[in-house]
């Protein structure tokens, strides 16, 4: 029977003191997306599965979950080459391909800059394990339109506002450049139909190390100078560390003649970063990582992960994808955007409950009128709090404590005598504590 | 293109405006249930294709959609009998077998008496139409393991209470309870393999009137002296309006010998509601329906609707539903639970927008520094605004009218001089109204 009741496989029920945990981190998030100028739009749990395969979604489009076909018959199903032939609908994997749809659909009603915030579940069918669930939920900004750094710089200043608004003191951004990435290849010697392997085993050196990149390197056959070159410029102390943002910093972390270009956009968005924050520049907010590679094959230029000295691994992450938006409109549009891991900001946030009133309990006896009872509740909410009735237990000891448990602040006795003015009050706080 | 762009079909997007209308709305009722001690909880949007197929679901279940099996192959599509063969998920068309399975899983950490809420989209493959979408909100309370009129009338004061703070007022709900309409149709002659049909006609009264619900229980073959009195039932004046709440009232509205428990407890809900709002119980804030069906067969003792004056439908319902919870625990638990039509309220109900602080947009030159320029929106979001930057275009006005449009209460425009302090801020809902 207990298998029978779990919910599906991978996806989780949320108890009420999670849920109401969940909600209060997403409101702080909401609000500061939306004071930083940011617009919260919706789309829904579904595309149609031609927009979801079209390309946009990497590797995650095999995770996608399809949706049967209504009306279907015994002869279609017979008739169907593949599971995909059956499907006419399949639930979003991410937030970015629903966007540039709904960009493509809506941009005549949207500002010309606009600035997204998309708070939802999305789907993916992987093996669960621990920390990867089948549902999860994605909160994404995005600013559309605007080619320059000041859509990153404002993309990173509300990150980081949220950062703080969240608790999470030390946190900071490990930023990069598409373009710094494969030009340091091309410098190294590495030919370019070698770029993508080759960046997505730079991608593990968090995991497997320098000499397992290199390793990695060799075994698959790469250009074999060009391999020499990357040990030899993993060797520079240097570059050993995350450095301190700016043009001389990340020019002495790369190999000769980067795109200055690239690196004149890093040091303006560092350089506005800095000022938004009025933050002494020496204080690491921004860290240049010239092996940060961000998965996605799609990212054009500045590139960023949201890390946090207490977790070895991203709290969040994005960059600039100028090809994709456009896509379905059949026209570029200029596009970044930023992805917080909501899930693992869950686990590692506390915000407290915070409710700014009270959360009374009212402990009453069997034989209370109905009537009288429901106007004590009404007269109490009323004031501002939050209330729940309880048929008084035998033993109250326990119920008190679930009720402490659950953020009930204070609880009353109340029999078929008590009104308002009678009604005695008492903490709930203390009670659990004793 | 146009086509290929939007949302699936009975699907929509949500642009920012109405999102945050959306919103809004749900805030409010969320603040409400919450305050009247209902608690939030939430279960993923799939439930295995066996609970969301166990006859919980009466008709809803035919509309659910069906999500395909990971890994399926040509051979399993070839073995497959009907769609469903295929499908281990589906979406979940109401939140009530969620529920019944969630309470099943976890009831032991929940309160003996466990009131939850659950503001959620379910999915229905309908066809759709105007005000049917194939997406949908519900918000719906509960009170589980509490089998008395207690439930109901925390039920029916905190939906009130809703009623209010969205501004609805005129709202009423009509009550009335399968019992009565069981006992109804026994005392005028119905036989009971009946019932289910005749409730299932009498559902339409609405819509088709008294003649149309005569005509069609005759051309049904419903016992005819049975609809004969019926038709005398209903020709009595006193029956022709909904009354207002009370004892007598009730027993004058329905045939002789109506079950005396399905009274009292309505009597003890009215009395309990009046005595919780404070009202003159002459104010028809509940009004018996002796023809009140709501659809749904598994309801077993007081059912309601929420309805207002300026619309000719619902906005909401529910009723107790003893049998259901328990399926999946088996064992009984005693139930009762009520559902907003939430997209029903969204079409009814306009919240402002305070947001209580200024929404700021800054009209920016080209050549103004990045450092400089979020620096200044920094300090503005500082004191408490939500700020948005637009790159300042020839004219003006088109861009003014749509910023308040959007809800943006001032704007400045900003050069390479200007500093917080001597930043000009203008109304721009004056500038809207010129």
């Amino acid at each position: 029977m207990a298998q029978q009741v779990n919910p599906p496989r991978g996806m989780r029920d949320f108890l009420h003191a999670e849920k109401a945990q969940r909600e209060r981190i997403l409101a702080v998030i909401r609000a500061v997306y939306r004071a930083h100028g940011f617009d919260e739009i919706e789309t829904p749990v579904a595309e149609d599965s031609e927009r979801l395969h079209a390309g946009l979604g990497g590797d995650n489009e095999k995770l996608a979950f399809g949706i049967l076909k209504r009306g279907l018959t015994r002869d279609d199903l017979q008739a169907a080459q593949e599971p995909l032939d059956l499907a006419d609908l399949g639930l979003r994997f991410d937030l970015t391909v629903p966007l540039a749809r709904f960009y493509a659909s809506h941009r005549a009603e949207l500002p010309t800059v606009f600035r997204s915030i998309q708070i939802a579940p999305v789907w993916r069918a992987e093996r669960p394990q621990k920390g990867r669930y089948r549902q999860f939920v994605q909160c994404d900004i995005d600013v559309l339109g605007e080619p320059g750094p000041r859509a990153e710089a404002e993309l990173l200043v509300a990150t980081l506002a949220v950062v703080d608004a969240l608790g999470l003191d030390g946190g900071f951004i490990r930023v990069n450049d598409r373009r710094l990435l494969t030009g340091m290849l091309a410098t190294l010697g590495f030919a370019p139909d070698e770029y993508d392997g080759t960046l997505i085993t730079i991608d593990k050196l968090d995991k497997i190390g320098h000499d397992g990149v290199l390793a990695e390197l060799r075994e698959r056959g790469v250009t074999p100078t060009a391999v020499d070159a990357l040990e030899a410029f993993f060797r520079r102390p240097q570059t050993m560390e995350f450095l301190p943002f700016g043009e001389a910093a990340i020019r002495n972390a790369l190999p000769e003649n980067p795109d200055a270009d690239a690196i004149a956009g890093l040091v303006a968005i560092g350089d506005a970063v800095a000022a938004a924050r009025g933050a002494d520049p020496s204080a690491a907010l921004l860290q240049f990582d010239p092996f940060l590679v961000r998965g996605m094959g799609y990212y054009t230029g500045p590139i960023f992960e949201l890390a946090h000295p207490s977790v070895p691994y991203s709290l969040g992450g994005g960059g600039r994808y100028d090809g994709m938006i456009g896509r379905f409109l059949g026209t570029d549009v200029p596009a970044t955007g930023f992805s917080l891991g909501f899930e693992r900001l869950v686990d590692l946030v506390e915000l407290p409950a915070g409710e700014g009133a009270e959360a009374i309990a009212l402990l009453h006896d069997a034989d209370v009128d109905l009537a009288e009872l429901l106007t004590l509740k009404a007269e109490l909410i009323a004031t501002g709090s939050r209330v729940r009735l309880v048929a008084r237990p035998k033993n109250v000891k326990p119920t008190l404590d679930a009720l402490a448990g659950e953020g009930f602040t204070s609880f009353a006795f109340v029999d078929r005598s008590t009104t308002l003015a009678s009604l005695s009050l008492r903490s709930l706080t203390e009670s659990a504590s004793s």
